[in-house]
């Protein structure tokens, strides 16, 4: 994507701070997955039982794969500051001895939602189409610039609004889930300070007005990635319902 | 190499734990680079402080990889567990906001040598067959199997007694560099712990002959590489002291 980015934004002046804010909160509204229809489903109360497990069975994969993501992007840091930093992300999500961290608060919703934590720890069931989308995630933070890497974490930028709305709706929708959302609560803290960061980051290293564009496909990109996901959800457990071979089905109710 | 030991190993049975020890021992006797002319000729004192500086400016390098190499192999891992256990290294070697980690200390030790922090931090002057060494070190933990990266880091198995008798012999030999060993303090403590960590996994995930060979192998490629790294810096700055152009060149005393 860098290469046509670059041509294309060869001439331009760079964007100020403020603007390329404003460009990423365009990206946000337009593209994150709080507008899918399987999260708009979500909150208006239309999903069932069976839709949840499978929203949380699916999105475990990708929970379980962000410390690794995160760890592939401070293996790439020669910078010690920058390092200690984003290592809070993963300590975030694995936790520690002592304390749970985003990974087990999943595991905790997930059995709210009435599947059993080591049913969801298998990854049986989970869509091929999930894995390929988190894969790509990871493929993303490995292989292209260390810009793109960073600013692909740039969806935490909207992470607040839509969680904030989320709880709400799934607490009086799902009243049988808010033993579960201790996941959500966390990330209230934790996002903000890493989308600040992050933002900061990208805002001084992203110099000229090609950097800003590769760092706006990029999180046009994490976009894609949280989308597909939803994408395949809705295929295979709203309309038409058609689970691929092998796909996690919900019990008969 | 794997392949050429999967080969010859296929028929024999598995070690025991304890033999596993002592096949790991042994390397350490054999190959660990507490037998390298370099070190044996610091630890007798008859090194100059430009061979010092050298070898304090060099081993920088492989210092400031190491928490990179640790974020590496934690980003290999599909085990919470593991990851906690070896996020320690990443913490040990780069602190917090609020403390040291080693390389800070590396840092330190290097201005007891009498060299600016700036020049070691920019890697001005560091011998290229260091950053070959190093960089191999990197490729191994990220290219190899799982098990290679963790068996490969097993040298800390060997480091405790070496560092022990280091710290004694610099105190002894060069008074001026007291100030400055709080890294091998550190590591004291820190590394015999890493070691019984990946020594259990290593002995717990090599299950066969040809995996455990194959551990035994990673370990040796390992002391190859720090081997490799005294190599260059005795040839440089002691027989025939014959740096390569832009190495670093101590100032005439």
């Amino acid at each position: 994507m860098a290469v046509h980015q670059v041509t294309e934004h060869r001439e331009l002046p760079p964007l100020t701070k403020a603007e390329l804010a404003a460009r990423l909160e365009q990206v946000g509204r337009e593209r994150y997955h709080h507008r899918h229809p399987f999260h708009q489903m979500m909150h208006e109360g239309r999903l069932n039982r069976g839709q949840l497990q499978a929203w949380a069975l699916n999105r475990y994969y990708y929970q379980s794969r962000i410390p690794i993501k995160d760890a592939i992007i401070v293996s790439r840091s020669e910078d010690r500051d920058f390092r200690i930093a984003w290592r809070k992300r993963i300590v975030d999500h694995d936790g520690d001895r002592n304390s749970d961290g985003g990974i087990e608060r999943w595991l905790r919703l997930s059995e709210a939602t009435g599947l059993s934590r080591d049913r969801v720890r298998s990854g049986e069931g989970v869509l091929p189409a999930t894995r390929y989308a988190v894969d790509a995630y990871l493929d993303l933070v490995r292989n292209r610039s260390f810009l793109e890497a960073v600013a692909s974490s740039l969806t935490e930028l909207f992470s607040r609004d839509l969680i904030a709305l989320r709880m709400g709706a799934l607490k009086r929708h799902y009243p049988w889930l808010a033993g579960g959302l201790d996941y959500f609560s966390a990330r209230l803290n934790e996002a903000p300070e890493d989308a600040k960061f992050a933002f900061d980051w990208v805002a001084e290293h992203a110099r000229t007005r090609a950097e800003q564009e590769c760092a706006v496909t990029a999180l046009q990109r994490k976009c894609d990635i949280l989308w597909a996901q939803l994408d395949a959800l809705y295929f295979a457990y709203v309309e038409p319902a058609w689970p691929p071979p092998g796909a996690f089905l919900p019990d008969k109710v």
